[in-house]
């Protein structure tokens, strides 16, 4: 099982500042722990970051025949990106949507997702582990 | 550990009806998968199920000194009762909300929940495999 | 062929005070004259009224294989109790909704309805009659 | 006792096409259905269809002292006939509005009606049997 | 193939006021070039003007088994006659819609049309020439 | 100076019934008034009643050319006869609304007015009388 | 008869700028034909003109015993000034609403009023007229 | 002068925990004063809380024979206990609305009562004081 | 303890006018009952009554030295005056407000307060009686 | 002539899957007819595709001199791609949006576009018909 | 070139208590800064503040043929003082709008402005400095 | 001190066409004159320009260790780049927000920003001077 990891503007940035908000894992950290988590579960992960909408919309076009699941955290392209919706709908992959910080206790605008009804499901408020649940929800999927 | 597990109303009714939908899992059988897999991790856990919003507050502030956490599905009750907010704001308890079906794709009054903002977390969509991840997030805490 | 009728809260009282508005019969008195009404069309009636939804969710959980169809007139319920219509929705029966007064010409919170698109029908505004209605319309379906 | 039936805009079609949902009875056979059942209880029916809101309130202000009560299905004018409104608003004539489907199961638009606030009542669900029900309630009023 | 195109109210005002704004074709120098390009792709063209809802309704019923297509304007009645909606929805005729003018560019209320949603499509700010669009468009359909 | 004036739905009904709440005058003996009035200024007054919005737009059609000035209480088209505005737009005919009764004091939909924009001005709640003022005001113009 | 006018914020400053919007007459100019023409219907006026919402209530309070009726134009008060509204209501004043634009054509803000349902009626879009054209009709209440 | 003080859900909470938000009076500490306050001001005090809307409405109806006024906080069901609202109405008490904190100051949803423009009054943000200042109003109303 | 007490616009003509609706007490007689009882509970009262939002303002600036809680009805201006909300923030002054009649039973518009969830707390519907109660609250925080 | 043809995110996903939904033809083969097609009409057409809003924006910028129209689908972006409608207004390109399905009978928010109001008109819901029917209607302008 | 600048409601208060948040400078210290600033750069400035939207009004109508630009910061009155931009309108003053704080960071109601839209421009949320940043634009202009 | 400004989509198009609306600066020009007052005031400025969300959040991303303040125009990335907003905080620049045109008198949605609440403070309305007054602000910082 092979599963494509995208990450949205800015969770580049993670670890790189203000470490108590948002821990001070950064993104290359969290993707080895993730990376290792699924080996140890049999599945390949591959990992995707971008600021830009168009190359996540490009990469999921790329990638929708080589793998199997998707598990998305569009940051703040989840409120507007409508272009990623198109995308997982038109390629028809399993997706489902992953936040590190719980969106329904931030900015109102934050409680809009324009990809949520079109995934599988949401998992949201629980950091990085929210990765490894997904990866563990689909693992036990094969059995 | 000790966490409670709290289903809302007609939740005591899977398995009884319309398979296709929503599995031909009963409640009892989950749980006792449930039972099984937080044992396996170290942890105990206890079951309420009801359709009375007033017995889930009641079973709320009885056991909020006995448990660690909480994880509820409040069923219809998480589009109005605040009262179970007020519970779990009253009595602090760190909660964390799970959906069996993926409650973006259903109707527009199912999006709005009236405890998210203050639970750790929401998982939803991943049908009886939330009570899991749930687990599995609050078993990753202890290490 | 055999009909549940489920009152809501509040519909006790009726008859108790000021017979102005809501008539002078008490709900035994109403209910007695639908039972007649029931039998002389070859069904047979059974009466449930509660001010608590969760009894009222227990009723339609016990009742959904014994009862053919339901009547409701879910009171104040009609505006906010969800756990009915999963009620309903979970156990699939054929509901009829039920109001006494005219709905529409009272509060505009009165106007919304949580159940109305899951039943077969609305019938509003005729009173005690409006039971009688619903049920006349049932016996015509045997025929 | 004397009652005037109307029905609005395309209701005339009821039967000619899409029998699978909308039944494949005419207005005429459902007429006469209503007719005879009249009769049946001492009431003498008018039946009046036209696609013209104009004629309809033409209609309703030349009946209005030549008939006891008016059973209405305005059909799309439901959602904006509001000369309708004032033409039974100026004639006071007590009336009685029906729809033959479920409007709460369909489009949001026809959940409102702009008369249902100044009937006696509404019946909504019940197919041609809507009808019926109305006369016959009209027909308990005498007794 | 034959086409029927209606025109809703005003429309045959064209060309009689205001050149600058709507041209100074009238509808009658319009219908016949229409009618000449018809016939050019081998499509029989006819005309159908009122300033009534009613007649309106009344022409697609009576037209629906005589015509292939339906091209309309419905002039200002596109923002709340419902009953052409449902006059459309009950005879199942392959609607398009036109409009001369872009009607996005207007008052905020000729945004919202009432049939959009139950035509093959829509062509609005191409003047007369949206006419000749549709039945092009119809003409292919042929091939 | 030529004026027409036009009254919509309903508005025929006057002085027929319920006297206490718009008065015992018919509108014949209102016209017959205002008729005088405006001989007496020196103003030539044409009437026309309609309860159909098509006769309303036609005849605003026809008589574009023939005079001066419209006033028009479209009754309940004010809110929704859209028509009706395209026809004063289309004719460019300088018009005055005017209303009976204070229509700020009713219904809450009767506050919306989707001709007032396009015309000189609007007298309401003035009963019978604001006909007059409307006339008063055109025939002060001419001076 | 007595009759009390009020003019609201800025309508001291007519004439003063820009005569091709607001005219070329002054207020002091309007008022003395005003005056006159109350004089030839055999009522007298008094005028008032504040930029204060208080003088204005202040006045309303100090007149409404010396006053028959009052003519107000609130000018930006018109829409947020609740407290002339509650002046209006509590001495129980007989008032009509006038403007001098028409304030349907202008600013979405300007079309809601915080007066209109509690006066006899609003007379909007003739220029400085409306003034005589409520005492002309006040003038004919006396007959 | 008897009177009935209830309480709402998660109120029985009160002193429990987190005293800094709520105070640390126990309701029963609160309930004693209060009772002993009454008795100063020759008042029967009666004190009922409940998790539960339905036990709330029971409690309504089976006093309001016997006491002359009641006293309620509803605690979450203000927000959405519209059966509260009606076995108020239906047992017509006399009743004043108390809340301890300041509601206007706390979430946006705590702004709407579905009780207050049926009560008498409504008192809110004086902690456990509140439902003296409502004991000491009805004191007064006897002299 | 020094307390002022401002009543907003209009609140002058209390039992000038209407005694029914608002009571036969004028303001003068309200004040000297609340200056005694004050005095009996050892508090200053000091009064300011303004129809202008601007000399409340004023007062406002000018007393928060010298006055220890400002009790206020703003009157009409509870629904706009933000300037008094901002008087208020500036000078940190801790308010109660009151209001004589129960605004949650009047026009849709009264239910807004721009100063609400600034204030201490709110009391509204117990008439003159409001200020004594809310004097009796700041009485009991001396002790 | 020459024209500019930009297509926005996912439509180079045309073909590519579910040939059910949208036919079978790549964006390849549509583009050769339509190229085609110009030609036989004496237009250049240039074709353009990106999933990226910014590259879209910088293609207009560069091509507002070299061509004479541009025809845009701008696919997702047509809901919130402000910056492409700033694109055309800066550059004043005269433009024709076209949409493949007919976006009125899908989600709620494709019925908004961000550039309707700004365009010559809009095409939608004939597949790839509507980019032809838009060369068409400027093949027409020449003449 | 001379400039006037007015401040509303409180903001005589600056300096005068919470130096915190609103910063220790009176509103005289930072005047005496800005005229030094003014005459430095040629500009003849003049200051006005009060409580009162009245005063303010007539500062506008006395100033506007002595003054070249207006700088205003209307207080609270910003958000309701329509009366304001009416004489900002009819004096037809070049203006330009300051807030000292950042409005968009504080509650929802200070983003909304009546002035904005009539102004050159508006600076908000840089203190005191705002009014010499005004200040040094006009002084620009000339040259 | 080092300054970083970016200009968002279109804005690089400035001078290049309609000089009556935007001036005929070009932003080369623009930025040269600003790069000189930076230097006069002791500041270094840096520019980017980029009509692509992704690429502005990159150069946020790189430069905020190496900038001390950002002044920013996200063109029509202002009212819907959610994407700039996060960078914004991630990095916690200090930055200021400037816009050439009174956003206020153009379209509704140009009204509102995404990033107004995270910024220091706003500048609109004054062309290319508002980079100025922005720099001139963080200039006197320094003092």
């Amino acid at each position: 099982m092979k599963v494509l990891i995208i990450n949205g503007p800015n969770l580049n940035f993670l670890g790189k500042r203000e470490p108590k908000i948002y821990g001070d894992e950064t993104l290359e950290l969290i993707n080895n722990k993730i990376k290792k988590f699924g080996m140890n579960h049999g599945m390949e992960v591959e990992f995707f970051q971008s600021n830009h909408e168009g190359y996540i919309i490009d990469k999921i076009q790329e990638s929708y025949e080589n793998v199997d699941y998707l598990i998305i955290n569009p940051g703040a392209l989840t409120h507007y990106g409508i272009g990623i919706r198109d995308a997982i709908l038109s390629t028809n992959l399993k997706t489902i949507e992953v936040h590190l910080s719980n969106v329904y206790s931030r900015e109102e605008f934050r409680h809009k997702s324009v990809i949520s009804d079109i995934c599988i499901g949401k998992i949201t408020g629980f950091g990085s582990e929210g990765y490894k649940m997904a990866l563990q929800y689909l693992s036990n999927l094969k059995k």
